[in-house]
């Protein structure tokens, strides 16, 4: 496929800006923690894992959470960054089903048993450290959670590695599917009610509404970041796999209509999101509204980080030596009031089709 | 490896017999709806169904569930083997982890999407609709840990398909930490909410000794398995993964000290279960002792059901004409009341050696 040169257009996200007061001081801690992990072997290492702006990134998914909790989620996000560039879109394992799957599996393991464990990969052993972090600061309700959620983004990422291997390209729908898990945001809107020490009640958390929800969230960040990463990933040839390519492939589009469509078909999601949970804060627990309320944060703060992040904006993805705060991309405005309309009707989608019914409400 | 002739030893299994009183009745209405399921093709595989007896074997796991949804459990459970022979252990998918990743997602979001959806596989199509038969019998939250757990089981397959193909043999740990998840014990115990509409809270099911009691019932079902499988996968020429070759490969153990020291570390397990259910029982809520009554009434029935399952016993896994009850498979004692002692501690084995913590409770 021929390369397109795409430019991110205006994000249509009518949610308020929101970042922890304490996001410096947890950016400083959080890297602490990264130097420590075993995962960073070299300086340049070191400046690729700061370059991701993790602590950033969740104290705009989490701007009341408790301070200590939103370090160590944070540094989950450090750690998730750095799994998926050297496990999962890179690297050894990147094209190899098999040997993902067994790496995968242990160190999921890793991160659920509880107690002290001697693993031998590095990443496994950061995991469980975190894991146990996470069991000091929560009940094992919200660890179960963000567990389960761990264990599903990385069977999305099974999917995607499988496909990279043989060079299959999903449809439209199993696209979206897969990104929806492999994207990394379950796992990280898993973590709100650690980093927040809160509790969703299980009737509400996994009611169709909520679920529904929490996937819409997701599926708005993990389009938006289709268009962040285009760039990036241009420039390291990891295009295989993305909504431009998916709908330029299976649905004959220009690039330029790709790029119209996906966004549509993204807006489309956005406005349902917002939609929906209007119809459902009304009778939340107060948990809950709190929860939903953070999932809008997390569309809005994902966007924002990814405009000013070096993962992003640098091909090596390391903060200049000048500066650790970039300006964001361009002087032009990133935002725009406008929805755009889909030529496709998203309720035609299977696996997201459920989204719009009527009866989760 | 040379081919070993391996006997299953009695079973040490201090917990009582039990079956639901509907038995029959269950299975012939199952028999009818995996008849119109779209996975009978053939006579063939319609005998093959049968010869599972799963309505038999959920019956034993479940002996006082509401009867409706006993029969949307066995339904399942003949999928879960359909599942198993045509997908995982033989078929197209069992030696392609790319291929399989795909398939096992699509299967997995068929069951998780609530409503109307075409699927085109059958198999998708026929857990589809057991997906919608347990939404409404039971709520969002069983619904929700049923497929969770089923997630895990097809991650725990994923693991083993990638072993086939590549030829790898995990150690004992890995083994042990692979077949708790790819043996299915997870979706199948995860069921006993839906069977008997009954609602274990969460801050009970998730926490860590209710997690270990159920790890090892599966754990120990497992094992228990690999005995009975052996023969039949011996016929099959399936035997590259199981406990004894493991423990032949990496421990250097005769097939005689191989199945000695299997034996052992299940017994070891099923102590612990049995030690720890009891401490935990007298604080557990009226959902909760019967959850655990019935963790035990698996590992009892799973061996009942074994020794008389056509599955097991004829090579073809049908039903032989003359009669759809076998008898068991010798006339001389299959239990014993005494626990083999290991000479391994199974404490030792890291992904396991938690479920001995005294934290637990």
């Amino acid at each position: 496929m021929a390369d397109t040169a795409v430019e991110a257009p205006p994000f249509y996200c009518p949610i308020e800006s929101a970042i922890h007061p304490e996001a410096e001081e947890t950016e400083r801690r959080a890297l602490a923690w990264i130097g420590r992990s075993g995962l960073c072997r070299t300086e340049t290492e070191r400046a690729r894992h700061a370059g991701t702006r993790s602590a950033d990134f969740y104290a705009r998914f989490a701007p009341r959470a408790d301070p200590d909790r939103l370090w160590a989620a944070a540094c989950w996000v450090y750690w998730g960054f750095a799994f998926d560039d050297a496990r999962c879109d890179e690297g050894p394992f990147a094209a190899d089903p098999a040997a993902f799957a067994a790496m995968a599996f242990s160190v999921q393991r890793a991160l659920e048993v509880p107690g002290r464990l001697h693993c031998a990969d590095p990443y496994a052993a950061a995991l469980h450290e975190l894991g146990e972090l996470f069991r000091a600061a929560a009940g094992p309700v919200q660890n179960r959670r963000f567990q389960q959620a761990h264990r599903a983004w990385l069977t999305g990422v099974q999917w995607q590695i499988g496909n990279r291997a043989t060079g299959r390209v999903p449809d439209l729908d199993g696209y979206l599917s897969m990104r929806l898990h492999a994207a990394g945001g379950g796992p990280t809107y898993a973590l709100w009610e650690i980093a927040n020490g809160a509790y969703v009640p299980d009737r509400e958390m996994d009611s169709p509404a909520v679920r529904a929800l929490t996937e819409m969230a997701m599926m708005v960040a993990s389009l938006d970041n289709d268009h962040h990463s285009h760039v990036r990933e241009t420039t390291r040839r990891q295009t295989e796999q993305n909504i431009f390519t998916i709908l330029m492939t299976h649905h004959h589009y220009s690039p330029c209509q790709a790029v119209d469509e996906a966004v549509a078909l993204r807006d489309a999601v956005l406005e349902r999101f917002l939609s929906l949970r209007n119809r459902v804060v009304p009778r939340a627990s107060s948990p809950l509204r709190h929860y939903l309320t953070d999932l809008g944060h997390g569309i809005r703060g994902n966007i924002e980080w990814a405009l000013r992040v070096p993962r992003y904006l640098g091909a090596d993805g390391v903060v200049p030596a000048q500066s650790a705060r970039l300006p964001t991309r361009t002087a032009t405005s990133h935002w725009t009031d406008t929805p755009r309309t889909s030529r496709r009707d998203p309720r035609r989608l299977p696996s997201i089709a459920w989204w719009w019914n009527d009866l989760l409400f």
